[in-house]
């Protein structure tokens, strides 16, 4: 028996008649021989309306209950997909994260897979059942629900098409695929037919959201190709699989993010350092661009976090402020641009022309870091938009 | 260490300030040397808006899939009340039913529960933490999620009250406890303090819903007494417990049930009417006070349901009068008036009483039913709330 797994974004089962015309096109795929394994998400907005209604209650939920809260989104829709389903006579069973074997660490909010055991997938499949999985969500060794994270449906998807030997991992979402940029802010963005995990990852861990970094991360471990789709537009695709990169094509994309935190640190005390560190990471706040330097006895540190994610940011950046005081400056409203591509820092033609463009239309740089991959700068959030446009022009319009 | 479980039904944690307001109520009772456990409804009119959804999608969705939808309702309230709980420095844990070790069978929508396994409540306890339950639900021996009928949160609370040993289980709602008759249709209703479990029972069996007739059984068989009280009007309540009944009471209270439908079956084949009990059973469609006649070659039978809480009802009718046709009648708009008592068969006073006062006052039945513990009498729904009020000012008002 050949598996497909196939997975639906919010966006795709937002209400009563997406869902009914999801289960139209399962049972277009539904066939002898075929196991169809369905990752849904929660509906539309569904998990922003969680957290809302959790912040009504507490400013700082405890995390492994914001899990528990958040995780029934997940299974609204896949019990109201399996009941459309059943409507067109297939045959087909929900399934929790947890009844799917997905077993994760204990990190809460933002849970490792570490194990997937699919014996009552299988199970369910051999009966000629189409599964529809809660994505998202998983089971630590402790039996506590867990959440995978912004994204979190893809790894759910990848995770068991992998664990299960899928022929194909369907990615379905209001995109229909990966472009060199964001096409709802560069009008002339190109459609990529194919691309790299390495590439993809690339992407994912600068700011696109088409799909999630650990997601791809799973796929390149199995050699599972991801075909990357719109829910009601089909046509177009990305396949996102290995393939050899052949000659260097130099800058293929430009991706950003936003809401970024550029954090300042001065002290006297590598102590209080350590400290600010260890808070960051119980916050499970990422660091990223650090730099740190000691003048005689004055440390001086710098780095950006990017927590838009993280529904207690409100709360830890109140207690940061009064533990650390003067020694800790938040500045906000920047944003990253990065130039994705192979071979970027083989010399520095790219990153000297970049700057060039940018500064010769009066954009503010605030901060760059290179690696082979990748070119990104900080920019204040005002320029992002006309950055990101100038770059995409020059780096992949005009070439 | 002492055990207490309070249950708090879906009007008492219907929004945000009334889950803080039991936050700080839970708080109260917490000490040292005290283990709390809180069962917890779904907010409001969450199950009903399920339903809803569920109708959205399909006119008769599948009994496990519904389940897996209606649990979630449970589970929201629980990871709120543990979300304020913390706010005030409580430690709290939310578990699922199935964390708890509520073993089911596989009745879903109407499972019983057959075993408790409590192991992680204990051990949760033991570490001090209060452990908020998500009530009505509990996992079959086929690890699939399951609902345990109207009501019943109400048993999972004594469930567990038994399985733990409790001292005692404490049900809130917005009632202060039981009454001679609903005091929103009779201004006289009187408040009863203590009621036996048989007693209880016998009203729950017939309409009253302030307590769940599993959850009465249960504590029956563990001599685990009730409080029931109101949650946010503490000062009354009414204690179910064993007590030796004395002497016989006669009427305490005036019970009933609404949409009442009477069945009436008449064929030639006994084969239909089996296959009608298969059908009805099939639909989780409780009959009532059977009559059943063969006269000559034919047959003839009449029975109750009151399919009000069976979402699928519609589509069974609908069935049920396509596969029957001319065999099958469905009288509807019935109602029944229970008169709840002891040794009300000892002689016929009170059945000739009852008749006689609803007769003088215009009332037509059609259909009585008699044991030691009840008279049931079958009137016309728009007549029900006058009966009551005869009945309960003769026998309870009087007395």
């Amino acid at each position: 028996m050949q598996i497909i797994v196939q997975k639906y974004g919010g966006s795709s089962v937002a209400d009563f008649v997406k869902i009914k015309l999801i289960a139209k096109k399962i049972s277009e795929v539904t066939k002898k021989d075929t196991g169809v394994v369905v990752v849904v998400s929660a509906m539309g907005k569904t998990t922003n309306q969680f957290i809302e209604m959790a912040k009504n209650i507490s400013e700082n939920p405890p995390r492994r209950e914001m899990d528990m809260l958040l995780s029934t989104g997940e299974r609204i829709t896949m019990s109201l997909l399996c009941m459309a389903l059943n409507e067109l006579g297939i045959d087909s069973i929900s399934l929790t994260g947890s009844q799917c074997g997905i077993i994760t660490d204990d990190r809460h909010n933002n849970a490792r897979v570490i194990e997937v055991r699919p014996f009552r997938v299988q199970d369910e499949l051999a009966k000629n059942k189409v599964v529809v999985v809660g994505g998202f969500q998983g089971v630590s060794y402790k039996r506590d629900i867990t959440t995978l994270g912004r994204g979190g449906s893809d790894t759910t998807a990848v995770a068991l098409a992998a664990a299960l030997n899928a022929e194909r991992c369907e990615i379905y979402s209001d995109i229909d695929g990966v472009y060199s940029a964001d096409p709802s802010l560069v009008e002339n963005a190109k459609h990529l037919k194919e691309i790299s995990y390495q590439q993809m990852q690339e992407m994912s861990s600068n700011g696109a959201v088409v799909l999630n970094s650990q997601a791809v991360q799973f796929a390149k471990e199995k050699n599972i190709a991801i075909y990357a789709r719109s829910t009601f537009k089909p046509g177009n695709e990305t396949v996102v699989r290995n393939f050899p990169s052949g000659k260097s094509k130099g800058v293929f994309a430009v991706v950003y993010e936003n809401n970024i935190i550029k954090v300042l640190f001065n002290s006297k005390s590598e102590k209080s350092f350590n400290d600010l560190l260890n808070n960051l990471e119980q916050g499970q706040i990422q660091i990223k661009e650090l730099n740190y330097y000691l003048f005689g006895n004055n440390l001086s540190a710098s780095f950006l976090i990017s927590p838009k994610d993280h529904y207690n940011w409100g709360k830890l950046e109140h207690n940061l402020r009064e533990i650390y005081k003067d020694e800790l400056i938040f500045e906000k409203d920047y944003s990253t641009l990065s130039l994705i591509g192979e071979g970027l820092n083989k010399d520095n033609t790219v990153l000297i022309e970049s700057k060039k463009i940018l500064r010769e239309n009066k954009i503010n740089i605030f901060g760059i870091s290179t690696t082979s991959y990748r070119i990104s700068i900080l920019v204040n959030k005002e320029q992002l938009e006309q950055s990101i446009n100038l770059c995409h022009k020059n780096w992949i319009e005009n070439e």
